[in-house]
């Protein structure tokens, strides 16, 4: 296994634990939900952050709020001079809603240290965020930290990224990214918003699936209505939605849209090979949840998790949702519903699909209010690439291990658009763990784990410099 | 047209209009919600209302409370002496929940008087409860009311029973008519608690649907989970119970349970002529409410309405119901299913037979949480019956036109029970319109109709006594 590059950066990063978890807290106790406009101010409290704690690491920031969105956090330090590559950081500050709130064991914005509920994992932080993203990006700025308190000199020019929407399908940052572009230029993004394939191992991820998600709102008579006067007579919008929702799926539980499966690439047989040979049951996954895996025919369950389309229904509303019961025909129902669509399938293409699908089912009178929450298409990027030898490099360095080589399930929108727009591959190297519980109650995140990540982020800044 | 029977209590009640609306107007302030724990208290205030308001008329009261549900205000007057007959006169003081609070223009327990938004209605009282039931409760006692304040004594002998849980499927009352059936006996039964087929034609309804009542939660996950990384690998609740609830309906708008319309009585000819001839457009009924006609293919919305069984979704709700996006894939997601079924059908049958269907389907590991909320048989009874004379002459002799004769689509889940437990039928004498609004926003009840209806059934009272 290689030796750390910079010894002293690595010493002064082991010193300043305690101070570095102090930091993470306060960055976890802002309610920056993106998702909901309730938490607006909370949102931007959680970008002055993010700048102050940038422009504290000698960095010189711009907070940039364009067409109507939550803003993002331009960092940049170039004292490494122009022969040096540039790294660019992206992340988000930016989390999901916290409820249900009652299923929390300590308030989601009241950061606790405890041990951790995962196996093996030591004392862990719990809060909305402490996982995804903050807790990461955390990793990174700590990296920064660590030269800094050394007194060593950043090796590669930085530039950070870090954004308010992600959360949200990052509804802005595709046009930010394009007028910015030459002020975001670099030679690789470095993201941190995947997790690790166990606690004891750092992980690379080289492929995403994309997401598309909308709310369908369907609406019927102009008031909710007693549905023993009214029920049989006229069409009833949660009773025809639940038809509709009913058709999106086959008996094989595959998404019934004509043409959906298209473009969805088939699976390398090598590809197929290196997973089915990885150390994972489905009842470790699945069962670990108290579910039961099942899905589209033909496919292994890693397979349908990282090569494979899914639709899920997020979310159902309308009518009376109280205790008991009430006898309504409601006027509106809806329900939220998003694709998950890898590599090959496009976002813009899925949406138009559903879309032109939903408008041709018989709603019985009943009109759709259409709402579209984001698009995102997938990530597959090259295996053999300097940056991930180097990324390999730094982790064997730091944790003796070798890194693991994975896909994902989740989606990072702005991913696709580094490639896109900037023309850039980005290293995913993540340290959170699916059982980090993000997007749930009692988000989580190992402390070993967020030292490690900035200890490895401080190596590869080192090894990206002789790239 | 024949004249009225009391005169002198015609003069009382039209002397004492002020004070009745001054009464229903303190009755309708109580929020007896019933179907919503919530509001336990409230409810027993409710109860106490009516207790206090039948001891200030000269009733014997009890208040029980058994099973654990609401409690039943029952009231004996025996002044007219056992020679006379008993009339058993039932109504409820329970009330459905007031949301969305948002949509109301005052709000549902602070009643406000001011025109009616109903043509032809003059003024109205706006409140939860105005015309369900609270309003129709309320002409009744104001009929005994203008007995007392005309000194004249009640021609017959009455009992009075105010329930507090019509609105949640009236649960514990057919145990209470079993267990006090003595003390319930009378002739006949009276209830205003139905429409009338416009603001200017007193009606008697003479069939009424029944009523079964599910909540079915579908559990997957033991947690929420982020659907990036579980999408496609297990099942979610939400996906299948869209995909179950989408076979209910085939593509005829009938209900695909098999054999569930075994048990349904096809129309009269006559019946179905009759009902034809009715002053009634699709136009005018679901128009008016921003509807569209549409339902079970061969018969007119009338029919549908009246003589079909109707299968509802009255609520739909899990995962994220908030605004915007979050990629949840819920632990679990539930809806509210109701049927309506006419005369023939059984409640019993029908709960069997549904809970049988859902049982069937394939929820891929997802487990099944029903909850029955209530069952109640259809009614229909005789066209041509002393009291139904009786009560088509005292509508003329108050309101100088011949009552319509109709059915109804909503349920009174006691009527069933009058009939098989007491013996007893029952005059539906209602004075609500389709239009007031009941289980929605800006419930009302105009009051002009308030004041038929306590002339009507002081009326009806004196020519029952000669039956």
């Amino acid at each position: 296994m290689p030796d750390a590059k910079h010894p002293a950066v690595q010493q002064a990063l082991e010193e300043a634990r305690d101070a570095a978890v102090a930091r993470l807290v306060s960055f976890l106790s802002i309610p920056s939900v993106s998702t909901d406009p309730a938490y607006g101010v909370e949102v931007r409290r959680g970008a002055a952050w993010v700048a102050q704690r940038l422009e504290a690491l000698g960095f010189d920031t711009e907070t940039v709020s364009s067409g109507g969105g939550h803003p993002v956090v331009l960092g940049r330090n170039a004292e490494a001079g122009a022969e040096k590559p540039t790294v660019l950081f992206y992340g988000h500050y930016d989390v999901q809603p916290p409820d249900p709130l009652e299923l929390w064991t300590s308030p989601p914005f009241e950061p606790a240290v405890r041990p951790s509920q995962t196996a093996g994992d030591g004392d862990a932080v719990y809060a909305r965020g402490a996982s995804d993203d903050k807790g990461q990006v955390a990793c990174f700025l700590e990296a920064l930290q660590g030269f800094r308190d050394a007194g060593v000199p950043l090796p590669v020019n930085v530039k950070v990224l870090i954004e308010g929407e992600e959360e949200c399908g990052s509804r802005t940052l595709p046009a930010f990214l394009q007028e910015r572009g030459k002020d975001l230029s670099a030679d690789v993004a470095v993201v941190s918003d995947t997790a690790m394939w166990d606690a004891r191992t750092p992980t690379l991820t080289y492929g995403l699936r994309g997401l598309v998600y909308f709310d369908l709102k369907l609406h019927g008579p102009d008031r909710d209505l007693h549905s023993g006067v009214y029920g049989g007579t006229l069409a009833n919008p949660a009773t025809v939605l639940a038809r509709v929702l009913g058709k999106l799926f086959d008996e094989d539980r595959r998404i019934a849209i004509p043409g959906f499966y298209d473009n969805v690439a088939p699976l390398d047989p090598a590809e197929r090979e290196e997973w089915a040979a990885l150390p994972f049951t489905d009842e470790g996954f699945v069962g670990a949840v108290g579910g039961t895996a099942s899905g589209e025919a033909g496919f292994s369950t890693l397979e349908r998790r990282w090569a494979r389309p899914a639709c899920d229904v997020n979310g159902l509303y309308g009518g009376y949702m109280g205790e008991g019961a009430k006898t309504v025909l409601p006027s509106f129902a809806g329900a939220k519903v998003s694709f998950r669509i890898p590599g090959n399938m496009e976002a813009r293409r899925v949406a138009a699909l559903f879309t032109e699908w939903l408008e041709q089912q018989e709603v019985d009178g009943c009109r759709w209010d259409l709402e579209n929450h984001g698009e995102a298409d997938p990530v597959l990027v090259r295996r053999d690439s300097a940056e991930i030898a180097a990324a390999v490099a730094a982790c064997e360095a730091i944790a003796g291990v070798r890194p693991a080589l994975v896909r994902s399930g989740a989606t990072i929108p702005v991913i696709a658009d580094f490639k896109e727009t900037l023309g850039m591959d980005t290293l995913l190297l993540g340290f959170g763990l699916n059982a980090d519980d993000i997007h749930s109650p009692d988000e989580h995140f190992g402390l070993d784990r967020f030292h490690l990540g900035a200890r490895v982020h401080a190596e590869l800044l080192g090894r990206l410099a002789e790239g």
